[in-house]
């Protein structure tokens, strides 16, 4: 079936700037860093206005995963202890296509320079879309999760 | 700088089927609509525990944007009486990556096959990823828009 469709190439628009250059075992050590993400300047006038919102969805590439191998399923969070789950109930990097997706708070714009707060991506990181964070659009009311998803 | 970064590969890992062959006028016309995202065969098994989650996120291929030309503003939400704002302030589909990201109720899934309600996906469109929505990752108390992104 995915026959169907050709191969689709994605370019970087941006990459991803700050100190991080191994994953940290603890997902919530990324709150509170600060990375810069540097827009390719040919695209600078497409960041205007998005300051006017607080926070954006940046999608990026997880370029550091080294293994060729897609597995199907994995631990989630890492966390060995907990029985497998299917790679898209998890938000492991190691997937069929390596598409971060995170959203953060932009701190500033500065011509083709976003700081933003809260993004988990290594230092290199190709970025491949920014897109506004509307919350009636973006984020949902009563949500439910398994009890895997927060058990430490 | 981009030339950092050799272009990304993706592969449809499923395709969005539903009624839908043209993109309607109105946004909120997506709400109700129930679609079924068919997965390509070989990754059953990577879905497994994914309907433990009510919610998920769905980044999918925007395939039937025709021109070959990205434009650097667009006016927002299609609406020409708006000023034209940079088009990563936008969520248009005519971007430099043709990524479309949806947060969508999951309401069935049986072996390969998805069944979502509010997925603002074109009949045909090839799905690059699927990731659980997990509200403390992919949602913000307070988030701020601008006035415009209300505004008919």
């Amino acid at each position: 079936m995915t026959n169907e469709v050709p191969p689709m190439t994605i370019k970087a628009i941006g990459v991803v700037r700050n100190e991080v250059k191994e994953t940290p075992a603890e997902r919530d050590w990324w709150t509170e860093l600060v990375s810069e993400i540097v827009i390719d300047s040919s695209l600078t006038e497409a960041l205007d206005n998005l300051d006017e919102f607080s926070h954006i969805i940046v999608l990026y590439w997880m370029h550091r995963v080294a293994s060729a191998r897609v597995p199907l399923k994995v631990c989630p969070m890492g966390r060995k202890r907990l029985p497998p789950v299917g790679v898209f109930a998890a938000r492991a990097p190691n997937r069929p296509n390596r598409i971060g997706k995170a959203t953060v708070r932009l701190l500033q714009r500065q011509g083709n320079i976003l700081k933003v707060q809260g993004l988990d991506a290594l230092d290199g990181s190709p970025v491949i879309d920014i897109k506004p964070y509307i919350p009636g659009y973006d984020s949902v009311d009563n949500a439910e999760v398994p009890p895997w998803i927060t058990k430490r």
